[in-house]
């Protein structure tokens, strides 16, 4: 296991600017007055791909050896990975294939294929998705880029706080979804190098909530196919990630469907921004556990904007 | 007929600059390279109110005598004045009366009513609206404020192109949906004086093009009950509108329901930003007339973000 240091996501930063967005950060006096807190809503849905991921990407993108560049990249995901490593290697002008479910949403694998990636597809379920992403492997020998159990993509996704706490002074807290862990462990990264005394909260589905639980009982716990409408989270914490979620966070909280989708068109109405369901869990916990962040300054990572507008969540009943 | 000035709008920004936001300009690869311009956009949708009119009522609320508050302020809209004039009400304090049309959508009647407004409805038609707005001044005493023919309001939105080309550097030209041209006037107010090299182009739904047959004929046409999904846009040009349209304006470019739907499901998809109907009518005519616009650098104003999250007119069919 290579733990990334506070150097390798420095370096990220300087090797991903030319095909990142620095990306605004949001304010909305509604939300203070209802949360009680006041929330600084780093907008990753406006990154490059729609999502934070491209940052991970195209670090491990851009720092591929030479050799390796005919033979590509290939990973599997369930979409936004997919596409933002599929974004970064039409950067670098190499080919990348992904395994993705064959129930990701159409907007993801149009996506996909718009950037130049290969879909191979699989299962909704993380043994099937993995069976076969080692036969895509096999053969075609390109460089596996783990969607988040990767030191060079944790590297890049810190480089997302490294901003934040540049664009806002005295944060007390920053709050980001957790699936996987890449983004939460970024920001662990980040944040316990150059901004200790900020409290890190992940923030997850009650129906995929295995990081919860993985954090109560002090070791991993996976789920092979939880159902939920943040489809980005469905995934499990693994080694790399598990040691900046259980050394760094402070606390995961969870939160039901009903009230992420709630969340999730609260925002939509109030900020004028489209974001994923995923997206939306940071509020949602949030607005359960106002006396945890009552009073304080509070990041929250809005991680994607990759939703398909066909579907909402909120026009299913 | 009393015509706002330069020096009215430069007042105009320091009198309003506490009730409203510098709103960002945003940018995308994707739709520059759609339609061969260099698109920025500025978005009012991230207003206050959600709306670039909080920027004309807040102008005309902030500049009523003392003597006037008691009575408060009324108004006729379709919604997005209303509830603006109701913010800018709340900010300062003073009651609000607004005739709606009661086939408004339901989030604009929420959102007045949220602001403290009092709604009175009326029938969906121009002549319905004056009506029953004529029996509630002479009941309230209430200040008229008119959506847009009243040169505090020109004055007010005129802030916003005068933003504008702080933020971005040699723009070729300006393109705003019309409707009463409240926008658009206040844009020629700004960039007539400020800009006059800047071209100014209007763009409205093809359903409702009273304003281009106007421009055309070289007098008003209005139209009673129009129906087009850019709901914002339904309403004739007045005298002070019409001096400033038939003076300063280069086109009028028309754009269809189905390209009105479709450039907001694009802009929605590949921005991130949630904006109404009327917001999109620009795009869909840069779309349709690229000749006009390829090469240049086109400030584009997405007026507003206030649609109803039930009701996307992708998912009507």
């Amino acid at each position: 296991m290579i733990i990334p240091t506070l150097d390798d996501m420095q370096n990220a930063h300087k090797r991903i600017k030319p095909y990142v967005h620095e990306t605004p950060v949001l304010t909305s006096s509604y939300l203070d007055e209802l949360t009680g807190a006041r929330l600084f809503f780093k907008c990753e849905n406006f990154q490059k791909a729609g999502v934070f991921k491209a940052r991970g990407a195209s670090n491990a993108v851009f720092s591929l050896s030479e050799d390796m560049l005919e033979k590509g990249v290939a990973t599997h995901s369930s979409g936004n990975h997919a596409l933002s490593l599929s974004y970064a290697a039409g950067r670098r002008g190499i080919p990348c294939t992904v395994v993705m479910p064959r129930t990701a949403p159409q907007a993801k694998k149009d996506a996909v294929m718009g950037y130049g990636g290969t879909i191979v597809e699989c299962e909704p379920s993380t043994s099937s998705r993995e069976a076969i992403f080692a036969e895509v492997v096999a053969k075609s020998g390109a460089e596996f880029v783990h969607p988040y159990n990767d030191p060079r993509v944790i590297a890049g996704q810190g480089t997302c706080s490294a901003e934040l706490i540049e664009q806002v002074e005295s944060l007390d807290a920053v709050i980001a979804p957790i699936g996987g862990g890449g983004m939460v462990s970024g920001t662990c990264l980040t944040l316990s190098n150059l901004a200790p005394n900020v409290k890190i909260y992940a923030a997850e589905p009650e129906q995929a909530d295995d990081a919860a639980r993985s954090f109560r009982a002090g070791h991993i716990i996976a789920d092979d196919a939880p159902v939920t409408v943040a489809d980005g989270l469905k995934v499990p914490l693994k080694d790399l990630t598990w040691h900046f979620v259980s050394n760094h966070v402070t606390d995961i909280l969870t939160a039901s469907e009903q009230e992420i989708i709630d969340a999730m068109k609260l925002i939509w109405k109030r900020m004028k921004i489209v974001m994923e369901p995923s997206s939306a869990v940071p509020l949602a916990t949030i607005l359960k556990n106002k006396d945890t962040f009552a009073g304080k300054r509070v990041g929250v990572i809005i991680t994607g904007g990759n939703v398909d507008l066909d579907l909402l969540p909120w026009l299913k009943n």
